[in-house]
């Protein structure tokens, strides 16, 4: 079994962490549009023009899935992937609604959503949790979480001040979805602000989704793992390197 | 006299309000490229591109000059503007420097400049200083100003702590130069961590070149000026009135 994940950017590893751990794949195609990020900030027929790209590029391999981890992407373009896509497409909005299915019994349960402005505006997640019979859900688009992850700061002064700002209004949840690939890498700090909250976390989310929908198995103890990038895949592959804690790199 | 600034977003209007009070013009027009806001983390050819867009754009009005309140357009699409236009053309780094030569007597004044990450890797500011005679300059791109300024925190604790975060390892310099549009709306927290330092606006630096190099006097109490942004235009209006008090918009 084959992936291409597509990103916007190099947040994607967070998700391609969690499909290394899987074991599902013989090989992983990453491809990061790092020449146009961010996505979370454009509108969606930009979004969906990107992502039909995207597509187009992993034509060029054998691969069988190709996984959105960007929620901006898995909440504009998924449709328009699925009907052109001679592969299987699967993006982390349906995932992330299913892990909190998993998570939470109790329909009366508050369910906080952070996203990028593109994937707050959508509604995607607050809409498919309803159909589900959630209906205390509550969403923010926190912009500066996206800017302080790039700057490498995942812990100290400024995160801390910062989710102050955004959450000092908002009551603990029982769950708070991470909805842009960003945010895992500040789950701690997040948690030290909610410690009662489950985190959902695209990566987990879309290994249980795969399980349960192709029956994935864990068979691969090794994946082979290709990086490439519309800019700068250098630069990719040296943070892929310190993420994915990987020795070599192609 | 009529102007055309152009710039990537919203923050030229930084220099707008500067053009305003100088009674240069009778007439600005203001081109925005929010579609595709931030330019300070594109490359070198992309700024180009864009900027001869804008160019193309300021050919359907009468104007003598345009003007490029973006720091990353002043730095890298300069000569290219000024080769294929059939006005006269102003970027914002050397009124910037003759700003400076108007602040500093002293050869050996320490000077910080401050800019997006694409300005900076120009060099521009530093080279044209050194051509000038000033050498001891130190450069940094303080990522997570401009995404402050556009959530709209001009002080309190996630400011402070970022400028903590940037300046703590620095001297107090002679001058800093606030070399991004942004900067100017957060010019009081910046003093008050370097309450001596001279900062170097580029609206005002404007202004003062404009008077030396083309001889405009203050004559119109009144400009006329025109907004046009590539996506959002009445958001940009919103904030345009808000920023420079204006009561009616065109």
């Amino acid at each position: 079994m084959r992936a291409g994940v597509f990103d916007s950017g190099v947040g994607g590893l967070t998700v391609v962490k969690s499909l290394l751990s899987s074991g599902f794949f013989s090989e992983i195609i990453y491809y990061g549009d790092t020449a146009r990020v961010p996505y979370g900030v454009k509108d969606k027929n930009t979004i969906i023009r990107y992502s039909l790209e995207a597509l187009e590029f992993f034509k060029n391999f054998d691969i069988d899935i190709m996984i959105t981890a960007c929620n901006s992407v898995s909440a504009y373009a998924i449709d328009e992937l699925q009907n052109q896509a001679p592969f299987e497409v699967t993006g982390v909005i349906n995932p992330g609604v299913l892990a909190v299915e998993n998570s939470l019994d109790k329909k009366d349960s508050s369910i906080l959503i952070l996203g990028t402005k593109a994937t707050i505006n959508s509604n995607r997640y607050a809409t498919l949790l309803e159909e589900k019979g959630y209906k205390n859900t509550f969403s923010i688009a926190p912009s500066l979480f996206v800017p302080i992850v790039e700057e490498g700061l995942f812990e100290g002064n400024i995160l801390e001040s910062t989710i102050q700002h955004y959450f000092q209004n908002i009551q603990e949840p029982d769950a708070i979805i991470l909805g842009c690939t960003h945010f895992p890498l500040i789950s701690k700090a997040i948690s030290k602000y909610f410690p009662n909250s489950k985190l959902i976390h695209s990566g987990d989310a879309v290994v249980e989704y795969l399980k349960k929908e192709y029956n994935l198995k864990n068979q691969y103890p090794k994946t082979n793992i290709k990086f490439f990038a519309t800019e700068n895949p250098d630069g990719l592959k040296n943070i892929a390197k310190k993420w994915l804690n990987l020795d070599t790199i192609k």
